[in-house]
C-alpha cells in the first residue's frame, strides 16, 4: 500500500491512497482523514485502506484522480519524534579518515541524532536557506515510520512497529555541522528542514528487498540532472530494529515517530558513488589531496529516487531546487 | 492567564482554564478544545480565553470545578519541536571544572540540544526508568512555549512569539550523558521523558519578574521533601529571545514549539543550592575531592515549585516519584 498527503492548506494535509504505479490517487477519507490519525489507529484502519488500495490498482474506483507529486506534502507533514541514525559506518569511516576526526564510538551502539519534526518539506518544494557560506549538502536516506512503541522494546519486536517506509533528503549545513559536532550537543543550525518523498509504503511493497531490517535497494541520486551515486541500502551496519530498540531503551515512542538510516554509503563507493557531498569531498581529499566537489549553490537541483526490480519508482522521486531564503 | 490540560484519555487531553490561585478550573471548550489548537490559533482564541479566565477568578462561573493537579497531563502533552538550551553558563563552568571537560564553545552562541517531544509526563505521574546504574538526575528549568515563528527571526521579534511559560524537570541519565556527550551527536538515552508543571501561564502573570527575556524567580527544588536549592532564573546568560533567534536562523518553528532554559544555576550556588544533582556533585568534588551526593534511587521523590512575590505558586508544583520500569 502506498500513502501520500495532499497539501490542502492545513498543517496535517489530507491522506491519499496512491496506486502502485504512482499514476492515480483517491482520498482516504472514507477511512481516515490524515496520516497521523492513520498511524495512531493503524490496527483498525489498515485493512479498509488496503481494500481501497487494491480497488484503486484494479481501476475500479470512479473517484480516482491523477496523482500529482507536486501537490503533496511530506507523507507525514509533521510528527512528535524524529531521530536520524548514522547506521552506515562506512560513511563515518571515510569522514574520519579525510578530516582526522576522532569520533568516540562504543561498539554495538548506533550513533543516533535527535531531530526536529515541525519543519518538513514536500518532495517538490523549493528549499530556502540563508547563506551559501553555510556549505549546504544533502544526504540521501531511507526512513521508517512507526506506530506506538513501548519502552524497552527488543530489536525483534521493534521491527513489528515499522508500518511505513519512505526516503528523505537530510539536508545538512556543513559549516555549522563541524562546529556543532565539536561542542558535543548534537545538531541545530546544521540540520534545518528535512525533505521527504511523495509517498510512504508498507513493507510488503518492497517484497524481498526488505529483509534483515534493511532496504536492499539503490538510493539513486542526481545533482543537476546528472548521476551522483546509487549506493545500496542493504549495507546498513545496524538494522532498523536494532536502532529503534536502542532508542527505546528508556522511553516510549509514539505513533508517527520517524527513524532515518543515515546517509546511504557503500564500501565500493568509488564505483557506486555517494549519497552526500561531504563523503565525495572526503574521497576527493583522500585520493587527490584536495576538494574537487563544491557544496550546493542557490539554483541547483537534486533528485532522489528508488526503483524496484521492475524499474518502477517505489516512493516517487524527491526533485527539488535550492533557493535564497532572502528572496 | 493560566492553562492546563486535563487527562481525559486522549493523546492531547482537554484544555482547562485555571484560576490564578490554582484552586478552580473550567473547560476551555467553549473557545477551543486542546492546547495545541489554542497555540495554532492564538490570535483568535486569546481574548475569549482571557475573558473566561477573568470570570473564573471573579467566581462568576457556575461550571467551575476544583482544580486537581493530579489529573492533568503536561500543559502541552506532546508537540512537534522541543529544544533545550544550556543558558546558565555557570552550570557548565562548574561541570567542566569538576570533571576536566573541555567543551568547545563559541562566544555568543548558546548551547542548544534538540529533544524528543512525544514522551512528556504530567506533574504528578510516577517516573519509570529501567536501571539505577543509569545514574538518574533531575534538572529544574524554565520553559517557554511559542506560536509560529518564521525563519530568520530577530531576538526582539522572537520574544513576541513567546505565548506561555512553564517549568519542567529535564530528567537526565548521567551514565549515558557523559558517553553521548563524548560522541558529539547529542543526547538519546541520556534524556528520556521530560516532566512539566501543572499549568503554563501567559507573560503578564509574571509581572515584572518577566524582564529582559528572563524569569526572575527562584526555582525551588526539594528532594524527598527536603530543601535542595532555590537558584534564580534571572541569571541566564542568554535571553529566551536570543536562544530562539539562534535556533530559528535557518528553520521555521511551528506553533507549540517548547524551548527550555537549561538547569537553573547561580554564581552563589553555595548559598542558594543547585537545581540538579550533577552540579551539586561537581561542587562536592571541587570542595571535598569526593562525591557526597548520590544519584536518584527508585522510590525517591522530587518537587519543583516557583512562587511569586506574594508567595503564590505560579505554575503549580511538579511533585513526582521515581519507580522501576520493570515493576
Amino acid at each position: 500500500m502506498k500513502l501520500a498527503t495532499l497539501n490542502n492548506g492545513t498543517r496535517d494535509g489530507r491522506l491519499l491512497i496512491v496506486s502502485r504505479d504512482l499514476s492515480k490517487a483517491v482520498y482516504a477519507s472514507t477511512v481516515v482523514d490524515t496520516m497521523i490519525e492513520a498511524l495512531e489507529n493503524w490496527e483498525s484502519v489498515e485493512e479498509p485502506l488496503r481494500n481501497r488500495y487494491e480497488h484503486l490498482n484494479a481501476g475500479n474506483l470512479k473517484d480516482a484522480f491523477a496523482f500529482d507529486p507536486a501537490r503533496v506534502m511530506s507523507p507525514l507533514p509533521r510528527c512528535y519524534q524524529f531521530v536520524d541514525a548514522s547506521a552506515f559506518l562506512n560513511h563515518g569511516d571515510i569522514m574520519e579518515k579525510a578530516f582526522d576526526l576522532d569520533v568516540k564510538k562504543d561498539k554495538g551502539i548506533p550513533i543516533l541524532v535527535q531531530r526536529q519534526s515541525d519543519d518538513f518539506l514536500g518532495p517538490r518544494d523549493d528549499y530556502p536557506f540563508p547563506d551559501e557560506e553555510d556549505n549546504c549538502d544533502f544526504e540521501g536516506e531511507f526512513a521508517v515510520i512507526l506506530d506506538d512503541v513501548p519502552m524497552g522494546v527488543s530489536p525483534e519486536d521493534a521491527e513489528k512497529h515499522i508500518k511505513l517506509i519512505t526516503i528523505m533528503n537530510d539536508v545538512s549545513m556543513r559549516t555549522h555541522l563541524f562546529r556543532e559536532l565539536s561542542m558535543g550537543f548534537g545538531f541545530i543550525n546544521a540540520k534545518p528542514a528535512t525533505v521527504f518523498a511523495p509517498v510512504a509504503v508498507t513493507l510488503d511493497e518492497l517484497g524481498d528487498a526488505w529483509r534483515h531490517g534493511r532496504i536492499h535497494l539503490d538510493m539513486r541520486v542526481k545533482r543537476n540532472d546528472e548521476w551522483f551515486g546509487n549506493p545500496n541500502g542493504g549495507e546498513m551496519d545496524f538494522s532498523f530494529g536494532q536502532i529503534i530498540s536502542h532508542l527505546g531503551y528508556n522511553r516510549n515512542l509514539r505513533a508517527g515517530a520517524i527513524v532515518g538510516s543515515g546517509t546511504v554509503s557503500n564500501q565500493n563507493c568509488k564505483e557506486v558513488g555517494s549519497a552526500c557531498l561531504a563523503e565525495r569531498r572526503a574521497l576527493d581529499k583522500i585520493e587527490y589531496g584536495e576538494f574537487r566537489t563544491d557544496f550546493i549553490k542557490f539554483g541547483e537541483t537534486l533528485e532522489f529516487d528508488v526503483l524496484d526490480s521492475g524499474g518502477q519508482s517505489v516512493f516517487g522521486a524527491i526533485k527539488h531546487r535550492f533557493v535564497d531564503s532572502h528572496k
